[in-house]
Order: structure tokens, then C-alpha cells, then sequence
């Protein structure tokens, strides 16, 4: 039988990720502030717990999946949270996107309660937390990943669940993974933009890009979407937001000038103070449009 | 017999091309400023011009590879230079990375002498011209394009030898394929180095990247040479500050703001300050390593 594990957190991607664990087997218990992911996850099999505290009462295995750094420090601090009531050996898995010095402060608490936190951001989307098919970046304790890859194999794809370092390392690549993003978007989108302005097929100048070096993920996807103006999420821009705060914190704390990305977050502010934060952040190609007085 | 063919140009690029022309059964007629390269090429079977007036005198198809406008310009336009002998219904075809505004401007200069030219620059590298498998994006005439394929399916890869619009449009794809380079050799920079700063390995970083959204031919070959140090070129930074300065002259005739482009092009310029012109362009990455005091 295997073991119970607790869920915190059942939001657009916490929802679907609680689901395969039931699927797989997995005795699930769970606690999330809305009511109707809950009841939906209870329907499937899941039981529910009052609290965070009484998550950590019920299960040694608790994955946290959560928006930002707050609600991380909420969850496990907070009165009523998990850090109040957790088991010695317990192993807390938190798969949200927050500040790596976030994530190695708390993990030095879980280890002072006799407990193990990893950092596991996931890149995927929604659509890779529906199909189990997750890139898992993992920081912390080599026999806690071991001992909860079972888990992890099962929300993500096993082949892209990977121990990157210490505490905080998995943070640290989710940032590194959305500077490229950002850095490679924000290009693509002026040279569209350069392309459109001179007259050219955007159209064309993808199709050629896309055999040579300037080959990307970025430009088959989020180029397609920038042609197509499909800004539908995906990925929402308030959230891309988030992590490229963590990474302006991050780069500051470390001393790691990043200009091409201090530039992206500034275009991504754009975005957000126009009331755009909720559609996807490949509207950071468009915003470099209407830079350029296009549509 | 395979019409004869006017080359000119035999530096790094043109040679390789040169002689897969006379591979593939075309009469050669050749010009270059250099002894070396002329003596090599002719070695192989090609006939040598005096002067590029003089390779206009015995073919009506051309094929020019410079290292800039003005020499393009100084090929075509100067004393004893193309146009002062072009025969009408000569094809032009400059493989030269340039401004776009000049290949628009001799296009039509071309075209008042009865003859057509094409702008054909290529991405590929060395190798690539090499090996017969550049890519090749043209702007210009459909006819003269079509009557010129074959030749260009010799140097380039038949699939990647596109018709990308009007005059111009050839290079202005190349200066998005420069865009979209920099910004993303740049990103993946700025991405190590916060990985090698926060004590996380670049090459785990890199390996998990490549399995989601944020893979890339860049982070692939020139985020190898960055965890390598390999910085042999390759393509060199010194060309690319030259793209780049393109990028910069054509974003502001067309009013196409890139921000991205625009820190990516003064990292390249320092670059080249430091005397590191002739070495591969991911130094790109290696620089933003050193403002963050790494190696």
C-alpha cells in the first residue's frame, strides 16, 4: 500500500497534480482555501484535513503547491501550519515557483524540527500537471529526493525529475529556466516587430529562423502564439511577474548583473500595470509590438 | 554545361563556396582582394579575374560574399567595379551580411542597368559553407530566384533556401536571426551566472533546461561552449558587433524600439572595446560571467 501524502494547495495546477496521485494509488489528504477544488479532489477519493497542522498530523509525505513565497511561509509557519504539528521524518516536497532564499530559510527549519524540506519548482504548465508529464528541478537532501521520487515520478515525467543541488538549487533553476524564457521571448518579439515594421512576413522569418540557431521552443511556441495574437493561457503574466521578481532579488543577493533580464521585467511591469497580467506571457512579444505603434 | 559563375569574395565564407560550385560542375570566374585564397580556387579549376568588372564581363550570374556594406558597395559601385560592366540579365546574388537599406539601394541601382539583385545572406557558419548546407534567405525577384536556385542549392540546403520577400527582406531576416541569437546567448549567460553565483551547477541547469519550454539550439551549442570555455570561433564577435550595428541602424529607420537587442548590442560592444573581437560571440556569455566577478 503505498504511503498517505499530504496536498496542500489545489489550485490550477495543485488540482490536477492531487488527482494522479489518487490515480496512482496514493491515499491522499488534503487542504487547500477554495472550496470547490476541494470537494472536487474529495469526490476523487481524497480526504480532507482542517488545517495545514492537520495535514502534517496525518502525512510524512507533504507536497506544497502554492502561488508565491507568503502563502509558502503561511502554510508552514503560520498558526495552524505544518511546522505547529509535523512529524519527525517527515518530508515536505514544495513544487511552488518562490525565492530560493525562501526556500533554503525553511528548510533549515523543517531540519531543526527533525524533518526535510526540498524545493521541486515544476515547468510544464497546466497542461503538463494534467497529463503527469511535469520538468521537476529538485534542491535539497539526496536520500529525501530518493525517498519521494516514487511521488514526484508520478506528477512529473520521470525523465525530467531531477536533483539539481543543495536547498534552494531547484529555485535557482526554475529562475534560471525563466530569465531564458524571458530573454529569448522579449527577442523573438522584436524581431517580429522589426520584420513587420520593414515590411516582412513574420510569418517567414520564423520558418527560416527555425532551421538555424535561433532555433527555440520559444519561437515555435510563443512565436506561433505572437503571429496568431493567441494570448489565451497558458501562462499567466502576473505569475511570470512573480518569478522575475525572485530573480531580480536573486541576481541582487548574489551580485549576478543581469541587464537583458532587468529589461524583460520592466516590459513584463508593462504588462501587469496595463491590466494584462492575467493573459499569457508571450504578450511580452506584443507588448514590444505596440512599442513599435503595431497592433 | 552549367552556366559560368562570377564569384567574388574568397575570405573564410566565400571559399568553401566557391569551390563547392566547381564541385558541382560550374564554370568558376573568381575575384578576391587576397593572393592566398585566389591561387587555392583557381588550384581548383576556376578562371581569375582582374577586377570585379571584369568577372561582370564574362557572367551574368554573380555571387558576392563581403564582410560588409561598404564593401559591397565598393564591389559593385567603385571604380572598375560591377555596374561599370554589368551585361543586362545578370543576376546579382549577395550572400553578404549587410544593411538593408543598402541591398535595397543597389537592388535598384541593378535594376536601372537591367540586371537584378538578389540579397542572400546566410547563416551556418563556416562549417556549414563547408559542408553545402547554409541556410539562405533571400529577398528580391521571385523569376531571378527562381533562375538562381539551383546555384544556391549548391552552397546552401536546398530546404533552407527560402524566398523571404521583396529587396531587403533577405537581410532583415538575417538581422532577426542576430536578434533572436543575441538575446537568448545573452539570457542563457545571464542564467549561468546566477546558477555558478547561488552555488548551483550551470551544466544540471542546462540539462534540465534543455527537456522544457526554455531548450534552445543556443543553449544546446553555445551554452556548451560557455561551461566549456570555448570561445575558439565558430563565428566571430567582431561580425556579430557588425549584425548588431545593422540591427541598430534598421530598428530606428523603421521605428521598431528593442530594448533586448539594444543591452545585447553594448555587451557585444564591450566585447570588441576589449580586443576580443576575433573570438567566438558566446562571449556574449563569458562577459556577463565577468560583471558578476567569475571567470
Amino acid at each position: 500500500m503505498p504511503e498517505t501524502v499530504g496536498f496542500i494547495g489545489l489550485g490550477l495546477m495543485g488540482r490536477p497534480m492531487a488527482k494522479n496521485l489518487l490515480t496512482a494509488g496514493y491515499p491522499l489528504v488534503v487542504h487547500s482555501r477554495s472550496r470547490g477544488p476541494v470537494d472536487d479532489v474529495v469526490a476523487a477519493g481524497a480526504r480532507e484535513a482542517a488545517s495545514p497542522a492537520d495535514v502534517a498530523r496525518q502525512a510524512t509525505r507533504i507536497i506544497t503547491m502554492l502561488p508565491d513565497s507568503p502563502d509558502v511561509e503561511q502554510v508552514l509557519e503560520g498558526p495552524q501550519g505544518v511546522f505547529s504539528a509535523i512529524q519527525r521524518g517527515t518530508i515536505i516536497v514544495d513544487t511552488s515557483s518562490i525565492a530560493p532564499a525562501t526556500a533554503r530559510r525553511l528548510a533549515a527549519r523543517a531540519q531543526a524540527l527533525g524533518a526535510t524540506m526540498l524545493d521541486a519548482p515544476v515547468s510544464g504548465g497546466e497542461i503538463g500537471a494534467i497529463d503527469g508529464t511535469l520538468s521537476i528541478m529538485v534542491g535539497g537532501d539526496a536520500a529525501a529526493f530518493a525517498a519521494v521520487t516514487p511521488i514526484l515520478d508520478v506528477v512529473g515525467n520521470p525523465e525530467r525529475v531531477v536533483l539539481i543541488g543543495d536547498a534552494g538549487a531547484g529555485q535557482v533553476c526554475k529562475l534560471c529556466n525563466q530569465m531564458v524564457l524571458g530573454g529569448t521571448i522579449a527577442a523573438v518579439g522584436e524581431a517580429f516587430a522589426l520584420a513587420r515594421k520593414a515590411g516582412v512576413d513574420p510569418a517567414k522569418v520564423r520558418q527560416a529562423l527555425l532551421g538555424g540557431f535561433a532555433a527555440s521552443r520559444v519561437l515555435e511556441v510563443h512565436g506561433e502564439r505572437m503571429l496568431k495574437g493567441n494570448y489565451t493561457p497558458g501562462f499567466r503574466t502576473e505569475l511570470f511577474a512573480k518569478d522575475l521578481r525572485n530573480v531580480a532579488a536573486a541576481v541582487a543577493e548574489h551580485h549576478a548583473p543581469a541587464p537583458v533580464s532587468a529589461v524583460v521585467q520592466q516590459l513584463v511591469n508593462a504588462l501587469v500595470a496595463q491590466g494584462r497580467g492575467r493573459n499569457d506571457y508571450a504578450e511580452l512579444g506584443k507588448i514590444v509590438f505596440e512599442l513599435a505603434g503595431l497592433e
